[in-house]
C-alpha cells in the first residue's frame, strides 16, 4: 500500500531543485563536448493542412554537463576501476558494460547538507581552500546531524554563487574549494552512497592547477564505489536551513555511459 | 519535518522504473535526431603520470527520443500554443521562452496504472486499435482506481512489448495501439496533469498513416496544457498489478526545449 | 609559372559537381550516424544594435554520409589496416593516426568513368547485380580508354538514379549493383589511386543481405591502400559522354577519422 | 577535351593545401558549436565472423570552424541579405534556400596572395592593426600583381601563426589584425569573387572588443556579394613567394547552412 506516501504527497511536499538549468554556453569543462541546444524546426516552418504543426530540438553534449553525476567507470586508477575490474576490458563494443551510468539506481534515499560556510560564518569559501575532515566533521554536529552508511552527502561550498559568471565558476584561474584525498576518506569511512558539492569539478582544484589531478575522485570513485554528483545549486537548500532530507536523483539510463545530466531534488514535508 | 518519509524510505520502498534504457539504433520517431552515443575517450587513451584515466561522453539525440515528455512547446495548432500563446513569439532567440520543458516543474504525484488489454484479457492490443472512453473507464471501475484532478495515468496498451523489435515498435505498417481525440477529451475532463503510455506516439496511429495528424496531442496538449509521456516501459507495473503508486518523474531541464528523455518512477511502500 | 593553368581557367573550364547535396534525411547506411543540420540562431533572433545578425548552424553526421570517401583506416581484416598497421595500436588518443583520413592528399588526378549500363545498352544495373572484370574490361575497351597507374576510376551502375527515393537507394530487400571480390582485384592489379561508384557501398550488395560482408573494402582498402568513394552522382558525366576529365577530390583534414564528406569535381577544359 | 589539363597534372603539379587540420580543442569562434570528433566504434569492438571489421566516426560541429567560407546568408543587415533578399523569408523549413552554402558554385578561379607583412617587412601584424586600402594597394604593387574581376584574393597578416596557441589566436585580449570597413570597400571596389585571410574573423578585431561590430562582413556578404574564408593557413605559400596561384575551393554542399568547412588549394605548374 501507498497510503502513507500518497497523503504526504497530497498535503504538497516542498520540492527543492538542486539542478542547473541546462542552457548553451552554460559554465562546463573544458575536457567534455559542450552542451548545445537548437530547434531544428520551429513552429511555422512546417504547418500540417490541419494547422497543427510540432517543433523539435537537437541536442549534442557530453555527459558531464550541467549538474550531472558520475559512473564509477568514468575514472580508472591503474588499468582497473571499482572492484578491480579491468577498465580496457569493462569497455565492450565501445560501451562501459561495467560500472556504466547505466548500472546507478534512481536514488530514494536519505540526503544531508554539509554547510561548511555557514558553519564558518562566511559566505563561501575561497578558491583552493581544501575542505578538511574536520570541517566536515564540525559542520555536522553544529547541524545536529550524523553522517550514515548509505547516505548522499551533499557539502556546500558556496562557489555555486558563481555559476552564472561561467568561466569565474569553472575557476581555472583562481582555484576552486573542496574536499580533496583525506576529506573524501572520512566520507567513504562513513560508507556513503553518493557525495555531491556545488562546483564542477566536485574537488578542490588549486589555483592555476586545472584538473592535473584528482585524488578524490579515486578515492570515491575507483577506491569505495562512492557516486559524485557535481555542479549541484545548493544555495536554497542553505537559505532555508534544510540539512536533511528526502533526496531523490534519476540518472538517464544510457548504456555504457561515464556519466548523466540529472536534476536532484531535495523533498520535505509540508 | 520529513521524519515520516525518512520512515517509509528506510523501509527500502518498491521503485518500479518506467523509462527505456537509452541505447544507440534503439526505436524511435524519424521526425527526431537519433540518439547516438559515443565515447571520445575511453581509458587507456590518455593516462596521466599518477596512473589515473578518465573516460568521456559524446551525445548526440533529439528531445524526443527514449522515454520522453513532451513540453506544451511541443505542438500548436493555428498558429498558437497552449492558453492562446503566440506560437512564433514564444520562440525567443533560438528557444521556447513560453511552454519550453523548462517550465514542467518536477512531478511527485499520484499515478494511475489504466490496464486496458488486461481488463479485455487480452495480451495487448492491436495495431491501430482506438482506445474509446468506455475502455478508460471500464477499465478504472474494473481496477477499483478513480481518476482524479492532478493526476497522472499511464494508459497501458502492451505495446511497448514489440520495443526491443525496433522498426515493429514504430508500427509504421502496422499502426499502433492509443487514445485518439475522444480519449484525450475524457482525461481532459478529468483533469489531469499529466498522461503516459507504453507508444512511440502516445495517441492511435492508423495502419501505414504515420503521424500524419495528431489529435490527442491537440487536445492534451494545446487545449487542456496536459503533459504527455511516450515510450514507457509499463510491462512490470502490469506484472505487479500496481494501478496507484507514487509517481516520480524529473525532466531535464532544458531552457527552451520542446520535450526532454525522462525515467519516471513507480514507487510504492514496501 | 602557373600561365597555363590560369589561361585555361580564363576560358571557363567545364566543372561536373559529382557530389550529392547534404540534407537532412537524404539515404545514407544506417551504421552511421545521420546527418542532421539545423539553425541554432536564425536572423532575427538576435539583433545587434548597428541592426546587423548572424545567423549559424549546427551539424552532427557520421563522416560515411552523402557522397564521402573511405579512409584506409575504415577497414581492418584480422586485426590488421593496410601495409599491416596494426589496427589497435593504429588508434591512438582515439584517433586512427596511421592511415586516418588526414593521410589523404588532396586529389588533382586522371578521372575516368566506366560506365558499365551505357556499354550494356542499360538504364541501370539491376539490384544485386555483380559488375565483372570483364564487365570493366569491355566498357573501358568499348569508351576507348585505358585505366592506368594512380587514375581515379569511377564506376558507373545507373543506381544513383534512386538516390531521391531514399531507402530504395540504400537496397537493404532489393540489392544493389556493384563490383565484388573479383571486380576490386581487377581495378587493384591496374594501380589505381582511388575507386568511386554511384552506390551507397561501392560493392555489390545481395538482396536482403545488406553490409553482411564486404569483400571489395578488403581487396581494396586493406589490401591494396586504394581509397574507396561512395554515393557519388555519376548521371551527369555520363549524360555528357565524359569518360576522361581531371579529378579534383579535397577530403575534410579530420585528424584521425575513418573517412570524410567530399565533394569531388570532374573539371574538362571549355 | 582535356589534353592540357592532364598534361598538367602528368607533370605532378605543386600543391599547397591552405586548411587547416579539423582537430578537437582547436580555437575557434565561441560562437559556434565547437567541433568534435569522436569513434562510436573502433576496430576490436565488433569484429564479424570473417575477421573484418569497421571503425566509424561521428562529429559534431558548426559550419565555422576551422578553416571555412561564409555563405551571403551568414551575415544580415536590417533584416536584408544580400541583393535585398528578406532574411526573414530566405529561412524556409529551417533553411536558408536563398543564399545559403549550397549556392556557393565551386570555385576553380585564379587567387592572389597579399603577403602584407612581408611588404611591410615584419614577421606579423599586430592584433588590432587595421589593414589599409593604402597597405594592400601597395603590397601588391610591390608584389607585381593586379587585383582583377572574379579574383579570389589571400590577404596574409601573419596571424595564423598563432594558430596552434589557440586562445591567442582568437585574440580576444589582444585584438586580430585585418581589413576593416575600407579595406573591404577597396577589395569590392576590384569586383573580387571572394576574400580570405589567415585570422578567425576575416576582419580587424580590436583588443577586448571581440565580434562586436563587423563592417567588412556587412561590406563584403551584404553589399557585394563577395565570399569570406578565414583562418586560412598562409604561411607556405609566404614561404613560397607564391602570389599568383590557380585557386581550388570546394565547400560542402549542405542545403540551407551558412557555411560550410573547407579545405582549400592553391595550385602551380611543376
Amino acid at each position: 500500500m501507498t497510503s502513507t506516501l500518497l497523503d504526504l504527497v497530497s498535503k504538497g511536499p516542498k520540492i527543492v531543485d538542486l539542478g542547473r538549468q541546462l542552457t548553451t554556453g552554460m559554465p562546463q569543462s573544458p575536457n567534455h563536448p559542450q552542451f548545445w541546444h537548437t530547434l531544428p524546426r520551429r513552429h511555422g516552418d512546417e504547418v500540417r493542412s490541419d494547422g497543427g504543426s510540432a517543433a523539435n530540438d537537437m541536442i549534442t553534449m557530453g555527459t558531464h554537463v550541467g549538474t550531472h553525476i558520475d559512473a564509477l567507470a568514468h575514472v580508472s586508477q591503474d588499468g582497473e576501476l571499482f572492484g578491480g575490474a579491468d577498465a580496457a576490458h569493462s569497455c565492450m563494443g565501445g560501451k562501459y558494460v561495467e560500472h556504466g551510468v547505466h548500472t546507478i539506481a534512481p536514488m530514494i534515499r536519505r540526503g544531508l547538507l554539509l554547510d561548511v560556510p555557514k558553519y564558518k560564518g562566511l559566505n563561501r569559501l575561497d578558491g583552493g581552500y581544501e575542505i578538511t575532515p574536520e570541517d566536515l566533521q564540525r559542520t555536522a554536529r553544529n547541524q545536529g546531524i550524523s553522517v550514515g552508511n548509505g547516505d548522499v552527502v551533499l557539502i556546500r561550498s558556496g562557489w555555486g554563487q558563481k555559476f552564472a559568471e561561467g568561466a569565474a565558476y569553472v575557476g581555472a584561474e583562481s582555484g576552486v574549494p573542496g574536499v580533496s584525498k583525506d576529506g573524501a576518506v572520512w566520507l567513504a569511512d562513513r560508507g556513503i552512497h553518493a557525495a555531491g558539492a556545488d562546483t564542477i569539478a566536485f574537488e578542490r582544484l588549486a589555483p592555476g592547477q586545472g584538473h592535473s589531478t584528482l585524488p578524490a575522485h579515486r578515492v570515491l570513485l575507483v577506491e569505495s564505489g562512492i557516486y559524485i554528483i557535481e555542479a549541484m545549486d545548493l544555495e536554497e537548500l542553505s537559505d532555508l536551513g534544510l540539512y536533511e532530507f528526502l533526496f531523490v536523483l534519476v540518472p538517464l539510463n544510457i548504456f555504457g555511459a561515464t556519466g548523466s545530466p540529472v536534476r536532484p531534488l531535495a523533498v520535505v514535508e509540508a
